[in-house]
């Protein structure tokens, strides 16, 4: 990339910031919490919203499903009577500010609650990005290694909080935790780190409460 | 994006694909087959590239390291005796043609072989991504989900080989893969699929085989 290209990028990036700011704004007059959710394809992104809004019945919850392509898990929130609105971005790596600044108009007029955006399935693009969230989660399983906060830093490092999915396979991978969360502290000293697994729901009831402390302090 | 950051987009990519076809060309005339690995961060892709090293060590084989940042897979090469060169992006989300032309200054002045080349953890941007390869070989793995094919359809459509990982871990997990072959075939109807265990080798001596007779075709 030449000067001019960079300089192209950065102005975009600013555009996206300035709007990302208004969505913070406009949710924040509505009393709406927002979660931006990120992690590699097939970490478990769904799963754990899943899991999440089960445990917090009692707040209202809305969801914005990002992908490539397809709406397979709007259509598998829908099953569950969640209902989602769905972005497909056709090839871009990340939800950006201006998709979910148009998708604001299509939810529900209710007031306060969270609203949980899930966006698309990589550790690397989404990372550094702001989408108007108040709170990055990320996902990360044990299948995929304990050196993944050494390889891809920025997803841990703007982590707000952070989910270790698929603990149920602990047995049968080789995983060093404590590796693992060396890496982790390196980078960020702050953001809780909860064990769970989606498929059989161990760790979220820690997860929910922690939210829910979280949301609540932010509202006051 | 306005029309003119597209127009500035479009040159960045013409631009890659010009330099990717002379990477081709330097290769060939050195009989070096160059395969792309393309998988999600953590899916294997090191653990494959040893195993299948490991199995074709009748032919030379160089070995290009892309990451984010740290070489905590060029180490775990050279442990095993394999030398690699390494590329850190810094926070680019994929190689591209001027980086690995560049590298190839780098590589030693053998003639013939094959040249492995390890992209970032990345299923979207590398997918689509022309860096002089003869070759993209998608790793995916069973506890990524089924699903994958209809989310991440560009990695599939551009395979010319896929290999599915793990499959130690099936007895696990929820992977139904009559979902996931109907996935991939309706993108590409030619791409061997072999299921593979990084861990334990399984599955190995069949890609080894494939590629030998791929590369000595190519070759001839």
């Amino acid at each position: 990339m030449g000067i001019k290209d960079i300089a192209v990028m950065a102005a975009i990036n600013a555009e996206n910031d300035r709007i990302a700011e208004g969505v913070r704004q406009t949710l924040a007059e509505r009393g709406i919490y927002c979660i931006n959710i990120i992690g590699s394809p097939g970490t478990g992104k769904t799963s754990c919203l899943i899991n999440i809004i089960q445990g917090i019945k009692d707040i209202g919850c809305y969801v914005i499903e990002g992908d490539i392509q397809s709406d397979i898990d709007t259509q598998k929130l829908a099953g569950l009577g969640i209902g989602a609105l769905q972005i497909n971005t056709g090839g871009a790596c990340r939800l950006d500010a201006t998709l979910i600044s148009n998708t604001l108009e299509r939810l529900p007029p209710i007031k306060s609650g969270v609203l949980f955006i899930e966006n698309i399935g990589n550790l690397i693009c989404p990372a550094g990005s702001d989408i108007g969230e108040n709170l990055k989660l990320l996902i990360i399983n044990v299948t995929e290694g304990a050196d993944k906060p050494y390889k891809y830093p920025a997803a841990f490092v703007n982590a707000g909080a952070i989910l270790l999915n698929k603990i149920d396979l602990l047995p049968y991978v080789d995983f060093d935790m404590e590796y693992f969360m060396h890496g982790v502290r390196i980078l960020n000293a702050e953001a809780p780190v909860f064990q769970v697994s989606a498929m059989n729901g161990t760790g979220f009831s820690g997860v929910c409460e922690w939210l829910k402390t979280k949301i609540s302090t932010t509202e006051a």
